[in-house]
């Protein structure tokens, strides 16, 4: 019934001079995640237009095709929502066989049930060749559903009816479709630039990725274990997470840094209850180097304040004065309940949960400091002989790791 | 009808050792909204719950009274949910009794309409001295809906019933009630210490200082205006902006900054291009000093990245980079509806919109940088002579002005 997906966006429609390169990053960004599947169907994109046929033009799509379609739609980061639709040539005529066609399986559960199917036509004509105006279409439409459906089992509500029947002329084709979907919103990925997200194995930071790539990062991802101390299965269930993400961008690298030899230093030289601070400002100096040579212009962590001892406004300040370069933590302001919807959506939630010890836990302290000055933290750094080597060496080491 | 409002609570639940401190903070936060109002009525606390009744017992509240209370709770920063109660003797002849008050109201709107009422019962016993155990008491309970109501009219649905009769035995009381409505969630404000807002008249950044309280922050203030290049209306409305926002915590203090000297400055001798970073350079940097004096552990800004010229990362990590003090950008990963939504929550977004310019917009550039180098900013900044005495004069100033 449906030979094509019309596609809209929001936030690039504002972007004023640079709407054409956000376009543009869209469109390559769709095109992609279409061929990593079968390349059944084709992207196409015409004075502001976006939509979706199959590959082999003049046919519809099957039902499979159809749900595929909408499933990659579903994680297109700068797509508002979309409509599957019936595109025919623009003349009236051909506009009211495709409502014939798309309108029945719209308004069956309604009268089937026998209540009175509520709905409202809405056209819309950039084409001003067109003989009839966009109101004269919708009357015409509204006519044509009357006679379909019997007007005794209809009724019109142009604010909140549950059915909407689309119309959209333009100079290539007239588009009818019958509702629309919403997709993720943002901004394209990549329109914004790069970033790396210090990946855990738990909730909140797969979390973070997502709210990045929603505003047009690329990301890339740095997970920290710390064999012997941490098992397999905690790197393992780190890379189902970053294959979780990728879904949604041109997938980015992951990268992994074994912690453990210097924690080892930490755990023998340093103050037992400033240990989670003291691995976290090494972790973020390694982050910080991998960064730079990934061209990422800021390191993402799934920080929420007050969340933990290590994310009081002291010591996420302590942290993060361990290294210049930008910090974005898009869950500072999240409760936990909010980062568990966000992992939801996303499918991360079910990975995150299974347990598994990540770097953090290894040799934690019973009662671990909520407030370190950066002094201290200084204080103790300094007890470790040939503490920037180490940084250089984990960095370096981490940097080969790629996957 | 009630005599009492049941407050919940719940990530303050899990936080372990530190439960008490925070029980505190919230109950001492709730005291003093509650005083801000005329004092009718009083919070008690009690071996975990928490609970308002009227200031002189033994009386219910009054609908307006009531109203009041509701209101009040629901900018509670770590309530998670309140119902108004019946609060009564711990014996089941009583419950009965509260039942027989409570229930009719609301089961009458679905009785009226012919409907089956659709309810369950929830009963919970903390003072095991009680003779019935808590599913005992849902049996009782729901056999005298039954006998109030007649068995033909009602339904029970232990899992989506609308109706739930909740029921809860103490040592102190045994409350009845129907029903509960959301509290903000989040943690007692006060309780992650205290953080300076960046406050414009826009709608971002009073949504940033929402979403900042929620995690426990006490927020102050700082407003930059540029007279006589922006009106006194400016100043007006980021002052009903603090306002409104300080209806959830114990008011903090709104600075204001009068930025017009140095801005004059930057407009006569720095690259227009890139006037818009070097202004945030100057205002995080104003910003940082009275942080400081202020006891503040963090700067809070409305940037979401992407959204505007300043707001690329590049953009962000040069204005970041002019101060070492943690930032906090809540709304890094939000897009423009996210923000609105927030804003609209808390009634900010009604100020927000009254057009009227900020101190950004003064002398702005026609097409400002959209990635500015921080050897760039560096350079002009170096041509503005005694840059650092610019910077503490208007700090100092600005401490002055506190309102």
């Amino acid at each position: 019934m449906f030979n094509a997906v019309l596609c809209r966006y929001h936030e690039i429609a504002i972007k004023g001079n640079n709407r054409r390169e956000f376009e543009r990053q869209l469109v390559g960004n769709m095109r992609f995640m279409f061929k990593k599947q079968e390349a059944f169907c084709k992207v196409h994109h015409i004075r502001g237009r976006i939509w979706v046929e199959p590959a082999e033009p003049g046919r519809d799509f099957t039902g499979p095709e159809l749900q595929k379609v909408c499933d990659v739609l579903s994680r297109v980061f700068g797509l508002e929502s979309y409509s599957p639709a019936k595109l025919v040539k623009p003349d009236m005529e051909t506009i009211m066989q495709a409502v014939r066609e798309v309108a029945p399986p719209i308004f069956a559960p309604y009268l089937e049930k026998g209540e009175k199917a509520v709905f409202r036509i809405r056209a819309r004509r950039s084409n001003k060749e067109f003989p009839l105006r966009s109101k004269e279409i919708e009357i015409e439409l509204a006519g044509l559903v009357e006679t379909l459906f019997g007007g005794e089992n209809l009724k019109i509500d142009l604010d909140h009816a549950p059915i909407t029947i689309g119309c959209e002329v333009r100079e290539e084709f007239a588009a009818v479709f019958a509702g629309s979907y919403p997709a993720p919103g943002g901004l394209p990925v990549g329109s914004s630039g790069k970033v790396l997200v210090l990946l855990s194995g738990g909730i909140d930071s797969p979390a973070a990725a997502y709210e990045m790539m929603k505003r047009g990062c690329q990301v890339d991802f740095l997970a920290f274990h710390s064999p012997p101390y941490t098992p397999p299965e905690s790197s393992d269930k780190v890379r189902r997470l970053a294959e979780q993400l990728n879904r949604y961008q041109y997938p980015g690298k992951l990268y992994f840094c074994n912690l453990a030899p210097l924690q080892k230093e930490i755990r023998d030289l340093c103050e037992e209850r400033d240990r989670t601070v003291l691995y976290r400002r090494a972790m973020f100096r390694i982050a910080e180097k991998v960064a730079h040579k990934a061209k990422s212009g800021a390191l993402v962590t799934g920080e929420a304040v007050g969340q933990v001892a290590s994310q009081t406004l002291k010591n996420m300040a302590t942290i993060g004065s361990a290294v210049d370069m930008l910090i974005l933590r898009p869950l500072c302001g999240y409760d936990k309940n909010e980062c568990i919807r966000v992992a939801q959506k996303i499918g991360t939630y079910p990975i995150s949960i299974i347990p598994a010890p990540d770097s953090c836990t290894v040799f934690a302290p019973a009662s671990p400091a909520t407030s370190v000055p950066i002094h201290v933290a200084e204080r103790e750094e300094a007890k470790i002989a040939g503490y920037t080597d180490w940084i250089e060496k984990l960095a370096a080491e981490t940097l080969t790791s790629v996957e």
